[in-house]
């Protein structure tokens, strides 16, 4: 694969330029460039311009508005609500964690639902967000059917990531951000473009047969990861992102989506905690013996590390060049 | 392995005289008592009479106290805690459980956590109890270390358990309950006492190595579910039930218990959520859509339907007669 070195300032300018040339406002443009700069900056390339195509299909088809203008609004004291106007979800989210860590602080704990925005990018966003507040977080979104339940072999889960980030003071927080899928839709797409096995496990071919050809499985089916414990996991998502939040399944997003490719309409529950109000004041240093031992064991890497590394290198990033060219032509 | 039939009535019986004989109070001997003929009840064997000897090593030694009397606190509008004075956990969790309720019909989210208590119970008792109330429930709780982080070979981690409860107005509740180890302590023991195998990958042996006998594994550790991503849930659960809510890390309580072979002091944190209030009215029709997709698929079983199908049962049950026997003695 050819690669091209690109700042992150030239990155997140690309994928604007891309975003506003389609339609977008400043304001959401800003949102989904900042999203996909982050994720290149840390590594994420699955999230990163590799997405661009897709929010613009979305954009050109008229399935997302880019002019959307979300408002959050307290609904209880302890739960917030942000209806997404159709737009994609970074202005969303990002114009309602405040209320949300807010929320957490007076009440010791507290949700947002996101619900009529488009989902596209990496959880950790969200979570490292309300970590920087001194509040744990927790969110999972649903999205298309990609993944069988264990024991099928039809597709009925989305790959329904789940993120959780613990706060350390004075430190990066402590972050995991996961599909429940045995690997992400984006990782599959990328080593099949890049010609990668995959592990037997990930997932099911056409015909319902074990392969690790990623070709192979995007015509076909993903497995949960962890078997049936996993696949319990992924129907708590389904379940928390649609239903309980008012939003879609996954497969119904499916039926509601007009296919060009970008971003289906869907649910994101995001959970914020004060470990403060909750366990009094000495939690940081508490859970600091935890992550202690952790990295005493040989091996032992915590999760979000590589990526706060990453984060803390501000030099160019090595991107695909074939994907650099068409998102220049795409900005003009 | 001989049994013997035991109707619920006489496992509620034996239960209760054997903690009373052991010095429990009548309130703390009923709530342990219920809590185990529940589970024998619904076919959860590694949790009814089979740790009635753990829970009165824990009176007999003193670690526990049998005449606790916790009472639960509202925090803030959205947030009780309950400080379990010492005894056996299922007390001030059904002493809770109202107020948390409340709580959430109230704020639409709320949170229990309960401290200075100990654990030795399945969690689905308190999610089902949620789900009761036309709430969604989440607990999990952690132990004494038994799991190594997925890349090591030392325990860590307890087995750290999940549960997770889905109302279904007019039907009995979706609900899962499940270790984030590979298999749960009481699985495996079972296993070792009854000359079963257990699938590899269930954990190490006393030298590190994979092995199929839960003999060896229980003289070494257990591992994860899902590899890398069971390992990061597993942690979270570390970090929600210890310094979160302000009690030990599985490490901790390792050190601070007296090793009676009874449950150790720990905490543990549940979630009620309000679809009703978070989605809108349609939220258990909405759900059911994603169950009859489930149950339409060969092979697919809902979580918690074989619980819910024995408990339909009330005829007695048959139990290990060895333990019958011991109990009875115990009771005298």
């Amino acid at each position: 694969m050819s690669t091209t070195n690109i700042s992150l300032e030239d990155i997140y300018q690309l994928a604007f330029d891309c975003l506003t040339k389609a339609g977008a406002d400043q304001a959401n443009a800003d949102a989904v460039a900042n999203t996909v700069m982050c994720a290149e900056r840390d590594g994420s390339v699955s999230h990163g311009l590799f997405r661009i195509p897709g929010y613009i299909a979305t954009l050109n088809s008229g399935k997302v508005n880019g002019k959307a203008n979300p408002q959050p609004e307290q609904v209880t004291p302890a739960l917030v609500r942000c209806h997404g106007q159709n737009g994609h979800a970074p202005l969303a989210i990002s114009r309602s964690i405040e209320m949300l860590a807010q929320s957490a602080k007076t009440c010791g704990i507290a949700a947002l639902n996101i619900t009529h925005s488009h989902h596209f990018a990496a959880l950790w966003h969200e979570v490292e967000a309300l970590a920087e507040h001194n509040l744990v977080g927790f969110a999972c979104v649903s999205y298309m059917p990609a993944v069988a339940p264990a024991g099928g072999s039809e597709a009925l889960f989305g790959t329904n990531p789940i993120a959780f980030a613990w706060p350390r003071p004075n430190n990066t927080p402590l972050v995991f951000d996961m599909a429940t899928a045995s690997m992400a839709v984006g990782e599959v797409k990328i080593a099949a473009r890049d010609g990668h096995k995959v592990p037997m496990g990930t997932g099911l071919g056409p015909n319902g047969e074990l392969t690790d050809d990623p070709a192979e499985i995007l015509k076909g089916v993903l497995l949960p990861f962890g078997a049936y414990k996993g696949s319990a996991i992924a129907m708590m998502v389904e379940l928390m992102a649609g239903p309980m939040v008012g939003e879609n399944l996954s497969f119904e997003t499916k039926q509601n989506d007009n296919a060009d490719g970008g971003p289906p309409q869907g649910g994101e529950f995001i959970l914020a905690i004060s470990p403060e109000i909750m366990g009094g004041s000495d939690w940081a240093n508490h859970a600091e013996k935890l992550f202690a031992k952790l990295e005493a064991m040989e091996g032992i890497r915590l999760p979000g590390s590589r990526r706060h590394k990453l984060r803390a290198d501000n030099s160019p990033r090595a991107v695909n060049s074939d994907l650099i060219e068409q998102l220049k032509t795409l900005a003009q």
